[in-house]
């Protein structure tokens, strides 16, 4: 897998199967299919919603986590499925005769989450057939204020430990993933479209499901992504979630011949490893 | 993967990790792991107990028949899991939004439950930390009484036709599964000597950890299985369910040089493919 913008994103996505978006540098994961192996390594999963194919392997990766001797997981789930994921622990318990430690942190759009690597976490709404929402992962750093651009070395050390107000807080969007999603999600939602490195859903490549067809399923079509190909300033973008339609091969054929010069250089598809 | 006495059995099984493990002629699976993809084609699965390396993937497993149209999967569980396991559907028809249907079976040690491809499935009481239990296969078929050995072709077709009587009816245990155990169930459960094909948990086999640490853990130590090799009957014998302190090579390099002559030809190991 080549890096994206200089960041790596491996993980398997599938539409309908299994969904798991590995930022391995950043120990985290987005969604978790079944828990592949990778997975079990990743400390902070960011669940986009509780379709099967995206958080059914949870309890697993709790479990093994737990006999690796890894560390208690921190799992950021969607507000509308707090409840019935606590219900899901509460049962897999009783099953298991174990605790199944992890963090539950609900969080929802206009809510944020820092994680131990500082980066700022943000969700989004997305569209989906079931309440989803897509992530936006930000960094912060202080930058000077044009003011004392000219100071010294010795001035700005100065500065640095006394002045809070000689600084701006910059953020970056240097990451985000749409989740399952209708095309909506880049219109309405500027951090999509502004990310350093965009992960999205490209379901449906062609016409084997037309783009209604897939609009009711709740998910993006490539015509969808083509015809607002000038939207995207993403410096990289990742497309995922290929449905089972599209063999590998089948996909590069497709995005060989239809993505316009103004998204080429930049899109990667993430393929069965 | 060779044949056990003319029986296909496949699978994956590491201790504590992940096992399910595949009668693919029988078209049914023991266990689920995370439900590894060729389990998804497995109509029937036979649970021996709930700890999460076994029972993990069920409900990916049945979200993932139906996606693929399978039809809808039957479930033997443990009479001791039967409500949690309800439980757990209960909960993911809510965070998945979706029927995920199946037949639930609950069934115990002294009932039985006759398998589409007519075998009947026993479960036997093993002793494991939580509550468990292996299943026999049998294959059941009519012989005809000695007394009427001597007719002819024509007199023996209209017997099979009118008389029951003349038929004795002959069970035999083609496969047994120990599910996770002490290796009392040997002993204690004459099915699991005299089964055609063994399936045994052998989890920890050299002085990693010893015996009296592996029965703490409820499970079947090498030293234990060498102690009994004379009580073993079974035409082959798979030995499943390694602990992950042992390689692949290390369990080939061990058995080979442990197990007695009266063993040796029959036994294979269930590796990691």
């Amino acid at each position: 897998m080549p890096r994206l913008s200089n960041l790596l994103v491996e993980g398997v996505s599938v539409g309908g199967l299994e969904t798991c978006l590995d930022l391995p540098e950043w120990k985290l994961a987005f969604d978790l299919g079944r828990c592949p192996d990778f997975a079990v390594n990743r400390a902070t999963i960011l669940f986009t919603h509780a379709h099967m194919d995206h958080m059914g392997g949870v309890a697993w990766h709790a479990a093994t986590r737990h006999l690796r001797r890894l560390g208690a997981p921190t799992y950021i789930v969607p507000r509308e499925n707090e409840a019935a994921f606590a219900e899901l622990f509460e049962v897999w318990r009783k099953l298991d005769k174990s605790q199944l430690e992890h963090r539950l942190v609900a969080l929802g759009p206009g809510e944020e989450f820092v994680l131990p690597n500082r980066l700022i976490v943000r969700p989004f709404r997305s569209y989906h057939r079931v309440p989803c929402q897509g992530y936006a992962l930000w960094s912060r750093r202080r930058k000077l204020k044009p003011e004392h651009l000219d100071k010294s070395q010795d001035e700005l050390r100065a500065l640095r430990e006394t002045d809070e107000l000689a600084f701006d807080t910059l953020e970056t969007p240097e990451f985000a993933f749409t989740g399952d999603t209708l095309i909506e999600v880049v219109e309405r939602t500027e951090v999509v479209r502004k990310a350093r490195v965009l992960a999205m859903e490209v379901t449906f490549l062609d016409e084997l499901v037309n783009v209604q067809q897939c609009r009711d399923k709740g998910h993006i079509h490539l015509e969808e992504v083509l015809e607002r190909a000038d939207l995207f300033e993403n410096e990289a973008l990742l497309f995922t979630h290929f449905s089972t339609r599209y063999s590998a091969e089948r996909v590069r054929e497709i995005l060989e011949r239809r993505l316009p010069s103004v998204l080429r250089g930049r899109v990667t598809a993430l393929l069965p490893r």
